[in-house]
């Protein structure tokens, strides 16, 4: 195709969406050392794992040689409600930063849930009923998980409890109305309704929360309520693979454009859209068919990749969770009041950990004032106002934008568009205010952290 | 085309954007009465109108026989960001109503403004840049409007100074920070800037505001600032000419389909949705080539069409602008501080008043606690959070998918389904908690304002 020709957006068809998830631990050789039981520390079997998730979820959790999962047509149905999504030739943002390089980005977020997590949230909402389930429990950090899997909850007739970060909940009133309106109850974390909830607030008094404490939290209540199970919205393999929906749409549309991304860039928290994002790319790689440069961007006041130990760590600050063999900054670390409650996680899906330790990926880490302004520059030239954390992503776009515009190079760079800012206004007004500050770990904090790390 | 095969979301290819947008008066037998210079009473000339707005903009405004007016490429461009905008079928709607009806929305509010109202501003902002304006002053009530001329005044680098309805700018914080991230600065109204301003602070102490103070005091600054003109969201006939591409898309996305819609229902504040999604579809039944079934809905709290006069009232409280024949309640009334700031207008349309008054449309209103009723199940049905002006049609699409299922009929509807209700979760919350009342104005309130309207 001429690229004169390339529309400002590509959609696909509705019966061209995928009609299977992709399992890139497929065609990983080194495949990520598998989930220890926090208990006997041996590798977790199905067993371990299904009293706390859904069945069909624990199958897909542990599987590492199936490619393709197939789609239920009660979840294809639902995807039809808002994908496939966009993807987007940001021709005003190329123009405004005279660059040569050519922009695209994957937009996930024109759903009420704000961003792609609405891909894994009807998943697994739809294996919990199709198991018989009453009910499901989880944690959110920015809220955009939490609306997501009320939305899917609503849908599917199932009752749904959030543990939202004490943070968000707080910078984020609007996020608990949404939720509410889609029938969710929702309690700030760390509460005083769980064990260990009680005990963060003991240990930590006054503590902001993080998605580690919140995840204790739920998998505690989905645990002690009979008929309830906890679900993720990230770092998990299954989420990975429901999250391959969204670079399998990306692939599908590059090549009806005739078009080869040279750069991928996403943001990570715990890993669930940079996952999805990159799965079939990376797989092409792997396979040794294509190559592409990968780049993850992370925070700098939560910096796991690019400041993070290799190590086994809990999932959870409560280290109910199994282990996780992942890049962490420690399962204590409580990050600071960052506005991108969605990165605020001490680890890093083990996939992604694995592949960036085999050094198919990079990893930067940004400030937060350097993202904010390019979201208002995203949002003056794009006409769309973009997520803290997915501004992370657009950061790193711009960066290498410019780079080109330096050096000349007309690279494709695709990066992924988690979702929109709608709900992050009150960080907005501090970056329009000129409130808003950096926090950098310190090598000392961090170092406090490494030293907890448990001896596996 | 086999209705089975009919997608969820039919989007027109960016080729097939309109070329031109479409002026529904160009086909009315009997035209709109034309508009008053407020101080002469005679018919405006576009000398009357140059010092307020455009001279682009007056020309399309007493344009009353050109058909059809070509879309500058620039704003096409600009459409391209977020157009051409999905036209929905709302199979689960259908599915939990069990009706027979067909249920088709034209979605507005994939676009950070949130709504339709990007259509008219990135239009209004482009003939203010040509012309070379320094900025532009305009009033919004929910918010939406003034965040979508924020957007287009910082695409083409123009200032932009907006007023917003006192009520919703308390209601809803965030709007305001979404439209400094656009670089506008925002004033609630009535405030203490403008003579007009200090005026209706004076008579009607502790005003929560209205549209038609607002349009008052940005008309006041505008006027008083060199280089400025004022620009609005709804009732002229300039945006309804914009609009119009709402319903131009859906038409022809119809025809793609092979579906031919029997009824249209679109909510009607200032009449800029409704105008814009019904244009096309009017000039066919006036041209008396296909009939069909128009509806406009409004809130009980605010009833132009269905209880006001078909009379010459000022367009704004501060009697400032020319007075247009419209139905209305009366420039003086001061709608009670209900959750749907878009539909807090006197007036109507000159056009959809003409055209109500012929008899070519029907009009009903509804109460806001039904409104919201409808807004959470379309939210937990179709997976997408609406705005409340919105919901109003959405309220009378169901009630009349519901009339379908009783009298068997397979009528296909289409709504307007104008934005999202992501600024408005303060209303939701009301909601929730059940402390939503419904506000409807008394015989005598109503025939209070009626004393007042200008004898001409």
């Amino acid at each position: 195709m001429n690229m004169q020709e390339i529309p400002y957006k590509t959609y696909l068809n509705e019966n061209e969406l995928p009609e299977a998830w992709y399992n890139v631990r497929a065609d990983m050789v080194k495949k990520p050392a598998p989930l220890l039981n926090s208990k006997t520390l041996e590798p977790c079997t199905a067993r371990d794992l299904e009293p706390v998730f859904c069945a069909d979820l624990v199958k897909q959790e542990l599987d590492e040689t199936t490619a393709w999962f197939p789609i239920p047509k009660e979840i294809r149905d639902f995807y039809k409600m808002f994908r496939p999504s966009p993807l987007v030739r940001a021709y005003f943002l190329e123009k405004a930063l005279g660059t040569p390089a050519k922009i695209y980005y994957k937009f996930e977020g024109n759903n009420t849930s704000g961003s792609h997590k609405l891909n894994s949230a009807v998943a697994q909402a739809y294996y919990a009923k199709a198991q018989g389930l009453k009910g499901v429990t989880t944690e959110t950090g920015a809220g955009q998980w939490g609306t997501a899997l009320s939305m899917a909850s609503a849908f599917f007739g199932l009752d749904c409890r959030v543990f939202m970060v004490k943070c968000s909940y707080e910078q984020k009133p609007f996020r608990r109305e949404v939720m509410r309106t889609y029938g969710a109850s929702v309690t700030p974390s760390p509460s005083m309704t769980t064990n260990v909830g009680q005990m963060i607030n003991r240990e930590h008094p006054g503590s902001s929360g993080s998605l580690g404490c919140a995840i204790s939290e739920a998998v505690e209540a989905a645990t002690s309520l009979p008929g309830y199970r906890y679900v993720l919205g990230s770092v998990l393999n299954q989420v990975m693979l429901h999250q391959s929906i969204i670079g399998l749409e990306a692939h599908s549309a590059f090549k009806k454009l005739g078009v080869k991304p040279d750069v991928i860039i996403g943001c990570a928290g715990g890993g669930s859209n940079l996952g999805g994002l990159v799965a079939p790319f990376m797989g092409e790689k792997l396979r040794g068919e294509c190559d592409y440069r990968f780049v993850a961007v992370e925070p700098a006041s939560c910096p796991s990749l690019t400041r993070g130990r290799f190590a086994y760590d809990y999932c959870d600050t409560g280290r109910i969770c199994p282990l996780a063999k992942m890049y962490t900054i420690g399962a204590d670390f409580i990050p600071s009041a960052s506005h991108s409650g969605g990165l605020r996680y001490h680890g890093m899906s083990p996939i992604l950990s694995e592949l960036y330790n085999q050094g198919l990926m990079e990893a930067v880490s940004v400030k937060q004032t350097e993202v904010f302004e390019a979201a208002q520059y995203f949002a003056r030239t794009e006409g769309l106002l973009p997520a803290p954390e997915s501004s992370h992503a657009i950061r790193a776009a711009i960066d290498e934008a410019i780079k080109c515009r330096e050096s000349g190079e007309g690279k494709t760079i695709l990066f992924g568009l988690t979702g929109t800012g709608y709900f992050d206004m009150k960080a907005y007004q501090a970056f329009n205010d000129h409130l808003m500050g950096d926090y950098i770990p310190t090598d000392e904090e961090l170092a406090a952290g490494f030293a907890k790390l448990p001896k596996v």
